[in-house]
């Protein structure tokens, strides 16, 4: 049954709406044949250095398991399967992420047999222009689905609960006017997150909204908390594509037009869709909450926003704090994570990373998180100011804040194991059937030594096969790639040798993954 | 002028002790011309567990530069120079150390130019005995030095004090049956050290020895110094070596006969003195103020304890909180060593010995220690748990209790840099004109690659060299040996190949070290 529930007939001032306006509002729980397709929007363009030093600029928190094996993206791409089947759940989620991150999001979906339709973001301009590419790379061919955003980075312990939600949220998005939030009933006077204010309700707990406010002081959290009119802002929307690109339009005109326009002048392949980056410079920066869902309550407005009760473990895990409340703890409220030791410790997060052995003696409140090249200890009511450390060790151009020691790369990764005075030495792992560029050096000479799988070696005009336990040397100045050609992945060892050892004594012939230009 | 001063005249019962007699002990102060030789005897037995991860089992707290570029041993070596005149301090100090230590403690002297007689200690049987094998040492050939015997592991600020109190306490200790221990008027109430109760009042702030009191619960020790009548004990002693052995026979004739027997069959060289295995174990093990100290009060004894007050910035490192204690603090209360980072951190002690990054954000009374295989987060307050800890390590059988990532040899040292399935990488560095043992292993193959210095290879029956960026590969089951025939450190990458990679596949066939028996 399709219903003639037109949201602009909604009285805006939500204040006086009444009962009746309620079942009106809520009458659309059921959803017409043909307006049943939904898409997952992955929002992946966060940098995430809260959770430094585990998350870094160029491998931020979405691509690492932060409560588990998957990365939280991962976790994400997952939180579809087994949807309610009265609805059409696209195969294919569209993510939106930054060009330094698209290779590994390629990577991770592959890993989890997902096929995602990847937006690549030009330049960082916040969640409202992320989703309107999303919606218009989700538009194509005349479809008009209801698009379910969700940021990458967070965690959902209840998934099924999760589903729910969105059920219930897109049957409220099936109406036209209306954009669907997700709000998470506060069990704490948490002052990290967004708040929202509800309006009138609407049926099975859902509201309409007030307001949103902005992360409160802790008293003011606490009065939130207390009165039962504030849930927590989830970051996840539920927006018939259309009515998201119209309320834009509306709001956000010269950002709907950039967005169009670099949506049109989008280069494509099978995966990635990059759009014109001169168009989307152009475009203003902003959130989804500011750009749209905080003008929708204007005078005159024909949208109507409405937040359904989201109540299945959610966290954004914005912090190392809020990561120790996300994971099980022991009878001392301890979370352990690797290769730890405790000794008399207690409420304390503690996470080896790097595989050294962390040991904590008679700790209490404390986040210890080693990686491979940066350890941090925090105490936990001070992570919020990590963001400012890590803007510190930028400033000291230290390689810590932007990358970890192992560097992911399209062909696999490198991880530097030693260095010294006009030395270094790497492992190197090329994934089956990558290949490094083709390159050359000017200041260094390398040796390889193959300790697993099978190199396909180019060096000046020769090719030839190593296998374990075979080595060559690369003199300084000849052209030469490693490739693997086989069907495990290929290690080797890497001792470069000479005066200067920097990324940038590098000339490439040619890249598969385009890095020649 | 030779005073007719004998102790054994002194009225034992020192509660009894009157002006005269405080005349009489004091009256020693001008040595005789013939029995001003002084001998340094430093006590480096210690395993160190209490400053882990940087003290290891096999790399002590002593050999490691706990608060300064020099290590301890090296620091207490040079305790010695510029000494009073009068005094004829012998140039080679008698260093007591275990075993394992006796390559890494050589090496250390020979840094910092001195030319110690090395004692090894056959088995830790705690410092009475090992004061004896050195007073035995350095009684050879009639000679009656004043042994000053001191710890290898702890730091004291001011020498010119230390010097001051050593030669207070050696002019008392010309005295036949005067044993002089260096105690230090407390600061705080600590509860980490043992205490000397004050005796009877001699000249220049010296006191007979009333008791030694063992580490005291923090009430006692806060009234221990709000009395005034007790000192810390500094581990330190000033002693002539025949009065030491007299006292010894007299209260711990067991003892006397087991390090007798055990000097008598030692094996020496230029620099060791290994005294007999057989008799050194069955000595008993005991401190010298337990086995001696503790005695001299009773009745009939002919010896008197007395202590003279060392005020010299003294700790003795005994915890990481001492180590703060002992260093320069920034205006938080924080120490910073290497690569450490602070963000609103206070009275934090931070040290970065691998070389990673470690950041303190927000931390309070905190210890954090990186080095390359482990990392400590300590509570101030509770570091004396860090032995428990060292012990639940060495249970589980992880390297990390006993050895640093990098290895310390006779020849120089090796650090494992990296290792996965079937493969390690080896940083080894070899000392000018050091070699290793000609040696052959049944599991791996090895790759080495010359990054610094230059190295002769012997490989089966062929010899040659390799310089910087040349390299080599010794294969499963061939006789090889590495030397590094140059004047600089030869530095090498070595990348394991094979199934098994542990360190006992070694056939040993030549060793300049000993080490083939």
């Amino acid at each position: 049954m399709r219903m003639d529930f037109n949201a602009r007939e909604i009285e805006v001032n939500k204040q006086t709406m009444n009962v009746e306006q309620h079942a009106v509002a809520t009458a659309v729980a059921e959803p017409a044949a043909d307006c049943r397709r939904l898409v997952q929007v992955i929002l992946a363009g966060g940098s995430g250095t809260r959770l430094w030093p585990v998350s870094r600029e160029q491998y931020p928190k979405q691509l690492i398991g932060v409560v588990g094996d998957q990365s939280l993206l991962q976790a994400t791409m997952k939180r579809m399967d087994g949807f309610a089947k009265a609805w059409d759940v696209a195969a294919e989620p569209v993510i939106v992420c930054g060009a330094e991150h698209s290779f590994a999001t390629r990577e991770q979906a592959q890993q989890c047999e997902v096929k995602p339709r990847i937006v690549v973001e030009p330049a960082r301009r916040d969640t409202a222009p992320a989703l309107t590419l999303a919606a218009l790379a989700a538009s194509t061919d005349g479809d008009d689905p209801i698009l379910v955003a969700m940021p990458a980075d967070h965690a959902i312990a209840d998934i099924a609960a999760l589903q729910a939600a969105i059920e219930q949220a897109a049957q409220l998005a099936q109406a036209e006017g209306v954009i669907a939030t997700l709000g998470v009933p506060p069990t704490r006077a948490d002052t990290g997150f967004g708040y929202i204010r509800l309006g009138a309700p609407l049926k099975n707990g859902a509201h309409q909204i007030d307001r949103f406010v902005e992360k409160p002081a802790a008293e003011l959290a606490a009065e939130y908390v207390a009165s039962g009119s504030y849930w927590w802002n989830s970051g996840m929307f539920v927006v018939r594509a259309s009515v998201w690109l119209d309320a834009l339009k509306r709001f956000q005109p010269e950002m709907h037009a950039a967005c169009v326009e670099a949506h049109a002048n989008a280069k494509r392949d099978d995966v990635y869709i990059t759009p014109g980056v001169d168009e989307f410079e152009r475009c203003p920066s902003d959130s989804i909450d500011y750009a749209v869902m905080e003008q929708l309550g204007k005078e005159g407005s024909p949208f109507t926003g409405v937040v359904v009760p989201l109540e299945a473990g959610w966290s954004d895990l914005g912090s190392w704090d809020a990561v120790w409340e996300a994971m099980d703890k022991d009878e001392f409220g301890n979370v352990a994570n690797g290769r730890v030791m405790m000794e008399g410790a207690t409420a304390t997060y503690a996470r080896s990373e790097g595989g050294r052995l962390v040991a904590c003696v008679g700790t209490n409140g404390l986040v210890v998180v080693e990686t491979d090249d940066a350890v941090l200890v925090a105490d936990r009511s001070h992570v919020q100011n990590i963001k400012g450390l890590v803007s510190r060790i930028r400033q000291t151009k230290s390689p810590e804040a932007e990358n970890h020691r192992k560097v992911r790369r399209p062909w696999g990764f490198y991880d530097s194991i030693d260095n010294g005075d006009r030395f270094q030495v790497k492992r190197i792992v090329v994934s089956p059937g990558a290949r490094l560029s083709l390159q050359m050096h000017h200041h260094r000479a390398e040796h390889w030594i193959v300790v697993s799988g099978t190199a396909l070696v180019t060096r000046g005009e020769e090719q030839f096969l190593l296998t374990e336990n075979q080595s060559t040397f690369i003199p300084l100045g000849v052209r030469h790639r490693l490739e693997n050609p086989g069907h495990v992945p290929l290690q080797i060892i890497e001792v470069q040798s000479g005066a200067y050892l920097g990324e940038d004594d590098i000339v490439r012939f040619d890249d598969q993954y385009g890095r020649c230009n």
